[in-house]
């Protein structure tokens, strides 16, 4: 990570924060990866708006967090928030604006404990993550590629879908591969589901076998980087009947549309109403959001689900963009991609063959 | 999982619960695992004093969670912990125990919101932590898998650790080994460090070669029905030399005295406390804690550090006894065993050779 990306991003926090903050203290993890470049397990920061960020961590990772963010003064402690909150108190920091939506309940009684008098905290938000959520050239690298380590994954395990082979030696072997092509690991644990458990959204794989005739649902991903890819793809082993042929058609035919109306200015909310209020025109429902955002989290802002609060798409935000229709006890079809946001729409960065495959 | 199982960790949970308590909500997924069998990636639980617990889910694992809890009357929403409470509130259940450790600010704003002037929330602390810290017998035999698995795939490692190969491949093996061997996952990133390396507690691997003389330090474990273990060895490659074996033999002494003081009845601040000392008369300090719990998390209570708030060991709990010593810029031995606390000790169930083996 260089020295001036991770500098840029804490300005830019601060100028986000609220103006009566004179320090914001993050606490989750991934945004502390995010704001310092620092990958271990357990880590916090307090950044001051002047003055230096000071970086907690245990004493696991003292020569870590030194070769990893040589820039920032470390301070090694097991109680990481609370040490940091004396630091501001020590500090005269007045107002410091914390993670409410990641501080517990508990955790707050220690960092009450450790203001006094002197702290008073204040909402940061979400502002890290309002942050994240559109990515720089680097981070658009990373995801790009774990998306063409997932594209090539799935053209290679289509040559394993023969009669016979389990949900798990697919999902292993999806693992091996990824990993084969580059990927520091799996996005997440992958889904694969086949026949009748294709109608769970989220399934996971068992030793079914696969047999003629069979749905096969494969959600997946490659990590790189610390970046995720996510994507869904459904086949049919042996020819398609028909209603798996119409069922098929018709995710796809929502997903594109999806796919075009993800442009720049496009609202989260209303984005997942016009995939809900086209599966319904087919005497469907959708039973999960239409997506979310993708990047150090497989899951992450802006969330395209019911109720979302997220504002409309900016330029270079990353989504997946994700409609199903499940039958239960028949079959389910979901498509699925991670796409960059764009003015002309969803750009997919996964571009594995979306037409219904025969295997 | 067997339906009494689950049916009798709720009955302990509800004894176990403050008197003034009407239900508990339970909002931390591993422990809406541990009191139900669900294992989908998104639920919450309403166990009320009198009448039927309510495991809140969403459209994703509708199907799922009716197969895995059958018994349970299920809620499918977006909202699950602020529609628990709202189910609480509508059941005239007045006072509502809440994991506070987990419960974020932010979430506790919406359970408010739900909670009305009629429902109150008290504290339940770590109970559910409490109880798992215990394994009953098919815990036990899950853990105990998972430890053989990583014993098994330690001895087939030692023959690819060959001048040459890099952490990163030998990670992969192991991860690929603990995986033939019957795991359904590593429990946590393997920790491969060659060399300089092994003085990082918790190094990442990289693309160093093993070179003759190198410390080898594999910190790594195997995952079986969702129980984890943990095991470190250092080994040396080639011919170690005598500052190894010194290293190494300390190491060693004051694992095997922290394992033998293991016993139930044992106080885990005390018991960290007696590593630190140990290692302390020989010049040294240790800069993590001796250890943690290992069940169904990988690290859990009792945590083995200081200011540790755990009560004395009680029989059938798992914890990890892990002493090290790091000398930076040249090497650093860990050794560890997930132990069963019994009368006579941590009774070890990885059991790899301790001795210091030259590959």
């Amino acid at each position: 990570m260089q020295r001036q990306v991770t500098a840029g991003r804490r300005a830019a926090l601060l100028a986000a924060l609220p103006a009566s903050a004179d320090a914001m203290l993050v606490t989750k993890l991934v945004n502390v990866r995010y704001l310092t470049g620092f990958t271990g397990s357990n880590a916090a920061l307090l950044l001051p708006r002047e003055g230096d960020a000071l970086l907690a961590t245990d004493g696991r990772y003292d020569e870590q967090a030194a070769m990893e963010a040589p820039e920032l003064v470390r301070l090694i402690t097991r109680t990481l928030a609370a040490d940091l909150v004396r630091q501001a108190r020590g500090d005269r920091l007045r107002r410091v604006a914390i993670e409410r939506h990641h501080v517990t309940l508990a955790s707050y009684d220690g960092l009450v404990d450790a203001a006094g008098d002197e702290v008073e905290f204040v909402d940061a938000g979400d502002s890290v993550e309002r942050l994240r959520s559109v990515k720089d050239a680097d981070e658009m690298a990373a995801i790009a590629h774990a998306c063409t380590v997932t594209d090539s994954a799935f053209t290679r395990v289509l040559d394993r879908l023969r009669p016979g082979v389990t949900e798990r030696e697919v999902a292993w072997s999806l693992a091996t591969t990824m990993r084969e092509l580059g990927a520091e690991g799996e996005a997440f644990e992958s889904i694969v589901a086949f026949g009748p458990h294709s109608a769970i959204p989220h399934h996971q794989p068992t030793d079914r076998a696969l047999a003629t005739g069979d749905f096969v649902k494969l959600d997946f991903g490659a990590r790189v980087d610390g970046y995720h890819a996510d994507m869904t793809r459904t086949v049919v082993c042996g020819r398609a009947a028909d209603w798996q042929r119409d069922l098929h058609a018709t995710v796809q035919d929502v997903q594109a549309k999806c796919r075009a109306a993800a442009v720049v200015g496009a609202v989260p909310v209303q984005l997942d109403q016009l995939a809900r209020d086209l599966i319904r025109a087919t005497d469907h429902d959708l039973v999960h959001g239409l997506g979310h955002g993708v990047g150090l989290e497989i899951q992450e802002q802006p969330f395209v689900v019911p109720n979302s609060a997220a504002g409309p798409l900016r330029e270079s935000v990353t989504v997946t963009v994700e409609p199903g229709i499940y039958v239960p006890g028949r079959g389910g079809v979901r498509i699925e991609d991670t796409v960059r946001i764009d003015a002309a729409g969803g750009h997919p960065l996964t571009t594995s063959a979306r037409d219904l495959l025969e295997v």
